[in-house]
């Protein structure tokens, strides 16, 4: 985008990066600018819809992406296309939004601008809804070693990275060799530290089972590392029991009370010993995007901004922070979870809100969460549901599982062959998506086939 | 691969990595290395199922790609996984292959050798099915500015190139710089370029038509060059007529007898003017895999080894070469095609003549290659399809090109979800794969999101 020259820059709140069409409206509707496409921002969007605005939604990606999936695009079970849909497919018919796609450099509380590469957007409503990345607790150097999972570019790199460890073992020379590339570590045993390592297990004991001839990947050693006590620590202890052993029987080696002192290239340091590994993946912490910064506001601990019952910052009820990005506390006390749900309500929330500002009434109800649960599947068959007081495990919670996370795909295409996947590889154990594909040691030999 | 150490070499032909199981079996297995898991590689290790063999099936990718449709992943229509199935998979059950994931360096005539990457590979027989890339006519610096379409990174990345062209202009702030981004040349009149060409026109007319707010996709202008006279020379003149019609109601600009002179960074110069186009795609010309250089041995002017009527090197009965890498010439004296039937035919019948003397037959029966036909789909609804004496066109030809090649695709699972894929783009323009990914303008700044 280098070529695209400096956008108009006015004051009134009303500029259109030059565009014409959007000057002539926007002079009289007010702005509302939206900072990610994920599930908060989307639910602000939806929220709005029919308002009289002019709502211009960012992210960097040109789509939106279903991340409780997304562990099974890098377990190659399912596509990238299965659980990502490009945001202006989504929005086409809303016409009072325009997408753009582009990264925020800084916000300009005073100027009422964000700046987007060379792009200056005024607002008069700023949403806040840019999410969270992996935290490595002040160890920025493991990314390198310890990848996580939070985008589709993420999952693809992870499911190259796990097929090539089967790979590289078919040609390995040596018996360590083997075994430190047969060796895969999970970092922290919330919900998608279990369905990873669940699924790297299956993927390595029935779908590539038969497929290599000098190694056998039923021999992977899958292991899942978790600070504290128990795995899913926020699910009654009994369900955690439960997903325990149902790991087990997959065959994942689940660590419970085990510390990582340090990741590198060849393994990882615990309180308890040292793993030899040639993939580690990072599933144990995360921080917010750095809205903190661009807004020069109160952040807490894990670098979320602090907004108010409205989730408004505290000095400007024209900004909002919603979903991972925020640290909201709701009527009851408690602080507002990094779910999904949470953020959807978030979004829906402050969209409804502004809604209703620029019909001119005023809101006075704040935000309230209601917890809808919490779920987590295992593996084939295998799932734990909890949904107030009701408990599922095994293979009903499963099926729970399954449905509800179809049900909640955006398109019903995407229902369809999702839906058509899954039974095909419950009934096949085939994973129909094992593509290496991307940048890795390979790309770096750009010569001829094979 | 680097952890890997270097490969024991013996020169009795029965090397196996290092790895002891394939030591023990290989002392009295005959060795057939195959390079190449292409059309051609694929059909001879297929026809050596059954056969007492050790068989070593190398190639760069991990993947069998369907390359006649990989111009609907570039086009966003298809997922990856929906053309392109693991190798592995693919050859799981036939015991006597092991597939090896390496690039080939170089093959020593004399050892028998194939050296991948650290790896040395030994051989009784070598089938050469390594395929052919682009050929630029000798301007390799085009490449940068023109890319084809070969490999399913080739497809991904032009995905995105296609897909950033529209974002990029909808953020752009002068109409030359939108006219620019909004112009797509593609280069070269075969069936890819056809096919390409009214795939991008059903993208912007159709697909994303509602989703911009500044621009209209509908005015893209898309261009389609042929340096000859006419579109699709292989068939017969009629079809040629009535496919440049389809374009042209599409929105092609259909321009015969242009030769492009230079290709650069914001378009193409021709012998009969410039076009300023941000997208520029290669569909020109082939030039086989480097086998001649690899085999020492006579190349044609493609780049392709001369091969006897056995295709054998004419001095060397153990090695063979098929597919796009061969100048066979058949028993009616015409060149063999570079299209996938005669790679599957080559394959098969090379994978036969060695089954045959690995049995201790002598097959004296040379290559007849038949031709089957020719096809090439303009977009939807139309199609022109050319078999021996039948001629078809429009719908009846798109119905017939849409089975066929169903029908080809490797798995059941594909043929399912391609199946649905295409019946929902055909019912509702959408489609589903318009995904961003890879490594891009964007991935240059890794920041938060958005």
């Amino acid at each position: 985008m280098s070529q695209v020259g400096q956008a108009d820059v006015t004051s009134s709140g009303s500029i259109g990066l030059g565009g014409d069409e959007l000057k002539a409206d926007a002079a009289r509707l007010p702005r509302i600018v939206i900072l990610g496409a994920g599930f908060g921002g989307m639910a602000a969007v939806e929220a709005l819809r029919g308002t009289a605005a002019d709502i211009i939604l960012i992210d960097r990606n040109n789509h939106h992406c279903f991340q409780p999936l997304l562990y099974q695009v890098a377990t190659a079970a399912l596509s990238p296309a299965d659980v990502a849909w490009p945001t202006r497919a989504i929005l086409g018919r809303q016409k009072n939004v325009t997408v753009l796609m582009g990264e925020v450099e800084a916000i300009d509380r005073l100027e009422r601008t964000v700046l987007i590469g060379p792009h200056r957007v005024s607002f008069d409503y700023l949403v806040v809804a840019t999410g969270a990345t992996h935290s490595y607790f002040g160890h920025d150097e493991w990314l390198a070693f310890a990848p996580g999972l939070k985008t589709v570019e993420d999952a693809i790199s992870i499911r190259r990275q796990l097929l090539m460890a089967f790979e590289e073992a078919e040609l390995s020379e040596t018996e360590d060799e083997r075994s430190r590339l047969l060796t895969f570590v999970v970092i922290g045993g919330g919900p998608t530290g279990v369905e990873l390592a669940g699924a790297i297990a299956e993927l390595a004991r029935h779908t590539l089972a038969r497929d290599f001839r000098r190694i056998d990947p039923r021999n992977a050693d899958i292991n899942l590392l978790e600070a504290g006590p128990r795995i899913l620590p926020n699910l009654p202890e009994d369900l955690s029991t439960y997903a325990a052993k149902a790991l087990d029987r997959l065959g994942v080696t689940v660590r419970c009370s085990t510390r990582v002192l340090s990741c590198d290239a060849r393994g990882v340091d615990t309180d308890r010993g040292r793993l030899e590994a040639a993939t580690l993946l990072w599933a144990a912490g995360v921080t917010a995007s750095p809205a903190v910064r661009w807004l020069a506001a109160d952040g807490d601990r894990a670098g979320r901004v602090k907004v108010n019952a409205f989730l408004e910052l505290p000095d400007d009820r024209s900004i909002f922070v919603v979903g991972d990005t925020a640290a909201a506390v709701d009527t009851k006390g408690n602080i507002v979870p990094g779910v999904a749900p949470a953020a959807k309500q978030m979004g829906h929330f402050v969209g409804q809100q502004i809604a209703a500002r620029v019909r001119g009434e005023t809101r006075v109800k704040p935000f309230t969460y209601r917890h809808q649960g919490n779920l987590a599947t295992i593996g084939r068959s295998s799932a734990v549901v909890q949904l107030d007081s009701i408990k599922l495990r095994g293979l009903v919670a499963w099926i729970f599982w399954s449905l509800a996370h179809v049900y909640y795909l955006i398109t019903l295409r995407s229902r369809v062959l999702v839906a058509i996947s899954w039974l095909w590889t419950y009934l096949t154990f085939e994973r129909g998506a094992r593509l290496i594909t991307g940048s890795g040691p390979r790309a770096r030999t750009p010569d001829h086939m094979p």
